[in-house]
């Protein structure tokens, strides 16, 4: 593969891995009846042997140069003519859309020669020579490495020179001058000519282009969303089309929907007389596409054009597409089409919708929705009777509610971050780094459009994002930006609005969201396939009741430690822990036993009759005690010293919490504790159920590692319970199962099985025990290991299916020969897309992840059954 | 089985699973023709059968009756006769001896009528009434539960009335009175008369012998040697025979050789006119078997006749024998005979003159052997003889006697050393400097464990040590400890016992060892048989050199780190730790490098040309550093201000360092330790190498999780060790290798092994992460888990085999998938016999361990090949 070349007239496999979205893209589009600018295709593999030889494949020149040749023909131009000079774009793009990562060179094959052919067949010398400043510029920064400001520098001069407002108000003849003085700087920056060889200037672009690939910015990016760095990627040549020409010229990007919104209709921005980069730059501000037939002229013609090349385009994706197209001289050449991205509320009703237009099915609905993106929906709104001082509007770029501190750079929004504090990032004109983007609560730009840089990382992270708000002015220097006069300094609380584009004053109420009723139909599409039961990790009924709002059937995971920080309870539990014999122990235990039986009685009412698993005492007792706490009350109720009081404290400290005195091992050698955490569940099962709900607890051992631990805590565990039932005198649907969380008890989860009536896995802990790292202290290395892949990704954010998944398989195998059929959960919060596919791969019950993560779960699990289906 | 009664009319199948060591014994004197008294055997299976129904098998009784008319008709005796009455004893007898841990009753039968038969039969109503007077008490202690202390009162409160100065000088008329007491106290203590029924007796003593199975020391007991609980005890039923009717009868024990020394002869004690139970309690002197000839009468016969017997024993058992026996009346009875405990000496001393008499072979001398005793033959040994003050009991860290005055500071231990005194290290924690530890005659700390840094060395150097001594207090400014409230000042004589972890107040008495030419015999047989090579855990060259001593075929573990405590090199260490570029790490790294050289040239001298698995830097940065440390030369070297640089100590930091930011995990954030390491080992090898001695250095990478961590670990050591090779322009044979101490490493190991050309397991932190427990921290739960059999043993003194042993079978056979028959080793000290085996069964190479420990692995080693052989 690496040693071809694809050329536009030749129909070929539209394969991805080969060709890179881009360059499918084109050749769709041809396919279907389109006009796009001759091209042909690097595929990514060449990249690859590149990266791996730094060299071509052999004879490969010789192919590029056929290639081209079929351009030539195509277009009637040839490559660094005097008269009809053919120009080309050379991109990347790769397997998966990486904006703005990887670079681009335009209208390369200029040189002293082919300006002239080109402003003589254009007829419009200052168009060439604009083409031909900018082209040394682009190649001087993507290929050369020379840097940007440097160019700037010499182009800002010119314009104050012959008093120039905009680039624009240059002349022909000022532009001579300054290629002129781009190429001496040229020279003098990297002590070599500029390249004056049109073949020499493309194969240098070309490599240019593979070396984006392992950029610093792209590498992140790849980190970032777990894009294997050995694809590479491929590099589309392209003839160029230019939109500069003049106003029968322009160019645009659209949707054929509202990416925003989701909601059918002709979407989109064009500049007339303008490049691509234009519009991306967000250096001037665009009309809407809508508008063009107003416009008079070519116009609506390209209109009428556009709209029926909207249809085909959807008609051939089925989905919405995102397209970029050039006019040249009133002809419209489409550039780029492809599944474009979008908000999470469009993407629910594009999909709903399209279900419903008879374009998809159901089943298809579903498998496009990106789960993780669905939070989004659930999050919050401002509040619509807040009053909101809005001191300047922009373009809605990026839907949602973002509130925090004002910051003029990436670092100073990480810092803040960091801090603990929320902050909005303001910036110009810009490409913000993408960890700023994550780590802020919205960003605002003063230029640029809809499509910029900016928009499009905010939306892809579901950050909200006011863009092109001209009132904006940044002083990054004076730390501050004035917006209509009025100064905001860093630190000032601003709120922005993205779906209106309102940036507020002060920081705006929000309130909880509203479900669509299109995201309630796929929701319940996707109750309809999935085979995974979703339940949530809840600690207080306030977060039971939230989950079962948006689905949760049970509760997968209840922590019953974090019972006992609340209010005094912290007294007789610390009372408890300084006990020094069983009596002690026991008296501190019935001080808890109310508060512990009426945190139950709140769960199972909020569940209304769904399941609970509840998991004993799991944390080591020193997490209830410090040095730092107030001793008085246990003076007090012990009457010990604090002296004494200090030194059993320290003596609880561990070398390894992580493995040490904690889980079932406290019940082991303190049954006191295990027997009134059961027998407060018992009594609050035996409550509600007396008012007529239904309850079914399940009693959870933590920490398990060998089948003694879990027959003896079994028995302790049921003994107190029938004891209560007893008391009683009632039936109670109660069982008793175990964490999965160490190795040892995947390994012989057979016999384990014998006497735990399910399991859960807590891939949290399995994970830091299978592969030896401590999540508290990983940050130390970690990092490294992602920039240098040489961990896939982080396991606690996604399953190791190769390590911590081969034990899970294991658990779940072993388990099912003594206990067929039984009950297994997974409750560490691994509700990534690939992790949930895992869990229904190797047929687990169910998943469980906190409230606001049940919804995406939901849809996770339909797709999991639609591309894995197992019999149930 | 359960419902059987096994006589000694009847051959039967010699099986201690049934019949319990005891009734083996008995069966088997029986069948080669010794004299022994009538008996019947009740199977360990009916014990069982009794624990699981309290009640007997149907039928059960009635079988007893008939084996015990068996017994009747052989003695002509009649049981609960008045005439001729038969007295019995009712004797435990597990499968493996429990010695006094289980319950007898002896001279069962008597009552108000049988004991004026036994009167009139033995012409002798003094020795009849004492009889009885002893049954009753025997009687009621173990089957009625009266205290013993209350028969005592009773009998000193006669002696006192009747003036009698010994139990011998009470009168018939005395006993009489005696038993009427015990009776009329055994009726108010219980409230019941004392059985008087004979049958009634049995019943009852047989069901007390089969609930001593239970009783908490036997429980404890078998806790304490992993015996299972599930087994029962079977009960030996036996006509009783009498030494104690006057000056033709007595009693002795005996061994076929001395079991202190192994030498061959007629060992024994005996006294006339005496119980068993007189010979255990002492109160008598005995006088020696071998005298026996002198003292005339019965005797010289008797003599004869035991000399016959010590024979046959020995020709049957084949090895030596323990022996007890009875004279009745002149007539020699043998009561029982067993394979006889024996000292370390004394095991190898009958095993090698066994084979060389032709008793046994080679092999069955090598399955004899217990390897864990094997150390008590290298070490200096306290006295048996000498009494021990023991003031508290630690963890037995490191075998040894040590003798010497306390001291607080490896410096003043050093001193102490150097002007030719004993020093013994008290540290309340503790990593000491090696040579602090080879100047003292022996460690004590307050806390760590078995694998503490202290422990470790002082195991490396056959230097006591007595780890985790909780009730020690130290008080460094008061340069005094206080240990259960006695104070020990500077200076004070302490003794430790490394092999019981006793702390022993005083100058104890000691004993050199002797390398005898039996012991070399069975070392050289050990390695004509044995399977896996023994390598050494070694850190420095004088260990290595007395490892090679002990027979070692090279360097298993080289703990690079330990070398960075000595001298200042701590100093440059921590200069590399604070470092804040890559830069200053070098610079700092470069003032180790000669000294890490230095260490691995002393090394490979010491090995003369065998192996050396030298691991790469292990422990977090934070071990080498301390709030407590001198600042002064780090402020010096860094110019740093101490509050930065104890802020940076306290960034190091880590919440559980365990699994924290150590091992390759250093080598990938800062590649430059690794590359001065593998720098340093290279130039050594070099070094060493132009001398004309080989050397074999194996690097290998710790705590390794991925194989991308390996792949590029390797690359990174391979290109430092070829730059070496190329400067000084050689060949040196090296290999690169990992440890495989995570559950992640062994699932994908086969992907490991296409990088790692060998293996080496660390089954500490192996089995600390597949079960997550820290061994630093597990004494809060581990002693409970042990006295209730949770686990059962602990994990870290034997491989888990059902867990940790399952990921080590997983790790060799994928690794061996990719790189067939790969060099796999284990260095985690688990030299045990159960462990080695394990070894053997799963196909290791090697096993490593401490020097000391060599000898006992060689024979271990020998033993497994005998059992599991492998074709290698």
């Amino acid at each position: 593969m690496a040693d071809q070349v694809f050329t536009f007239d030749v129909p070929t496999e539209i394969d991805k891995t080969v060709l890179g979205g881009k360059g499918c893209s084109l050749m769709q589009m041809s396919n279907i009846g389109l006009d796009v600018p001759p091209f042909f295709v690097i595929p990514c593999q060449t990249c690859v042997h590149y990266m791996e030889n730094q060299s071509w494949p052999v004879d490969y020149e010789a192919k590029i140069w056929a290639a081209l040749k079929k351009i030539e023909d195509a277009t009637g131009r040839k490559f660094g003519d005097s008269a009809k000079p053919l120009l080309l774009s050379v991109r990347s793009g790769a397997r998966v859309s990486m904006p703005g990562m990887m670079d681009t060179v335009l209208n390369l094959g200029l040189n002293d020669e082919s300006v002239e052919g080109l402003a003589k067949d254009s007829g419009n010398e200052r168009f060439a020579w604009d083409a031909y400043r900018r082209f040394i510029q682009m190649y001087g920064d993507v290929v050369l490495g020379v840097p940007h400001k440097n160019f700037e520098h010499i182009l800002e001069g010119l314009k104050k020179k012959y008093s120039a407002a905009q680039d624009t108000d240059l002349s022909a003849e000022h532009l001579k001058e300054c290629v002129a003085e781009y190429r001496a700087m040229v020279k003098k920056t990297i002590n070599e000519e500029f390249p004056k060889d049109p073949k020499d200037q493309l194969i240098r672009a070309i490599n240019a282009v593979f070396d984006s690939w392992t950029n610093e910015r792209a590498v992140y990016y790849r980190n970032m969303h777990s894009i294997d760095h050995r694809w590479g990627t491929a590099v589309n040549v392209q003839s160029m089309v230019f939109g500069n020409l003049g106003q029968t010229s322009g160019t645009g990007v659209g949707f054929t929907r509202d990416p925003a919104t989701g909601e059918k209709m002709i979407y989109g921005e064009f500049l007339p007389n303008a490049q691509g980069e234009d519009v991306v730059a967000g250096i001037r501000t665009p009309i809407k596409i809508s508008d063009m037939e107003s416009v008079g002229g070519v116009w609506p013609g390209v209109y009428k054009q556009l709209c029926d090349n909207y249809d085909k385009l959807e008609a051939f994706y089925k989905d919405m597409v995102d397209l970029e197209f050039t006019v040249q001289d009133g002809k419209l050449y489409m550039l780029q089409a492809r599944v474009g991205k979008r908000t999470a509320a469009a993407m629910v009703r594009i999909a709903a919708e399209m279900v419903k237009e008879g374009m998809i099915t159901e089943k298809e609905a579903l498998l496009r929705q990106e789960p993780n993106k669905i939070g989004e929906l659930l999050h919050k709104t401002f509040d619509p009777k807040a009053v909101r001082n809005v001191v300047a509007t922009g373009l809605p770029a990026s839907p949602g509610a973002g509130v925090g501190r004002v910051e003029f750079t990436a670092a100073d929004a990480e810092a803040r971050f960091n801090a603990g504090e929320p902050a909005i990032l303001v910036r110009a004109e810009t490409s913000p780094r993408i960890s700023s983007v994550t780590m802020s609560q919205g960003i605002l730009t003063a230029r640029g459009g809809c499509s910029s840089h900016a928009a499009v990382v905010a939306r892809g992270m579901g950050k909200c994002c006011v863009a092109g708000c001209s009132a904006v002015e940044v002083d990054e220097e004076a730390e501050q930006m004035k917006i209509n006069g009025k100064v905001f300094k860093r630190g000032d609380w601003l709120s922005l609005d993205g779906s209106t584009g309102e940036v507020i004053e002060g920081q705006l109420a929000t309130i909880a969201p509203v479900f669509s009723e299109n995201f309630n139909l796929i929701l319940q599409w996707a109750d309809k396939y999935r085979q995974l039961d979703i339940r949530t990790n809840a600690d207080t009924p306030a977060d039971a009741k939230q989950a079962v709002a948006f689905g949760a059937q049970g509760i997968g995971l209840t922590r019953t430690e974090h019972m006992f920080f609340e209010h005094d309870r912290i007294y007789s539990m610390r009372e408890m822990i300084v006990s020094e014999t069983a009596e002690q122990r026991k008296a501190a235990l019935a001080k808890l036993l109310p508060f512990q039986r009426d945190d139950f009685i709140g769960m199972f009412k909020a569940l209304e009759g769904r399941p609970a698993n509840i998991r004993l005492l799991d944390p080591p007792l020193h997490e209830f005690v410090s040095q730092e706490m107030d001793f008085a009350p246990l003076i007090k109720a012990t009457g010990k010293s604090e002296e004494e009081l200090r030194a059993f404290v320290d003596s609880l400290a561990e070398a390894n919490p992580m493995l040490g005195f904690r889980g079932c091992r406290l019940g082991m050698v303190y049954p006191e504790i295990s027997r009134m955490q059961a027998r407060a569940i018992m009594e609050a099962a035996a409550e509600v159920q007396a008012t007529g709900l239904e309850v079914h607890p399940e009693i959870m051992i933590p920490v398990l590692n060998h089948v003694n631990e879990m027959e003896a805590m079994r028995k302790l565990v049921a003994d107190e319970c029938e004891k209560v039932l007893a008391e009683k005198n009632i039936k109670v649907d109660y069982h008793i199962g175990t964490m999965i969380e160490l190795p040892r008890a995947c390994i012989t989860a057979d016999k384990i099985a014998e006497h735990a009536e399910y399991f859960s896995f807590g891939t949290n802990d399995l994970t830091q025990t299978t592969t030896g790292i401590s999540r508290d202290d990983y940050n130390k290395f970690m990092p490294v290991y992602l920039d240098k892949s040489v961990y896939p990704f982080d396991f606690f954010q996604r399953i190791d299916t190769e390590g911590v998944g081969e034990l899970m398989k294991m658990a779940v195998q072993k388990g099912r020969t003594t206990r067929p059929g039984m009950k297994i959960g997974i409750c560490g919060e691994q509700t990534g897309q690939e992790s949930v596919f895992f869990c229904q791969q190797i047929g687990l019950t169910y998943i469980s992840c906190s409230p606001f993560r049940v919804p995406g779960a939901r849809v996770s699990a339909a797709q999991a059954a639609l591309l894995y289906p197992r019999e149930q």
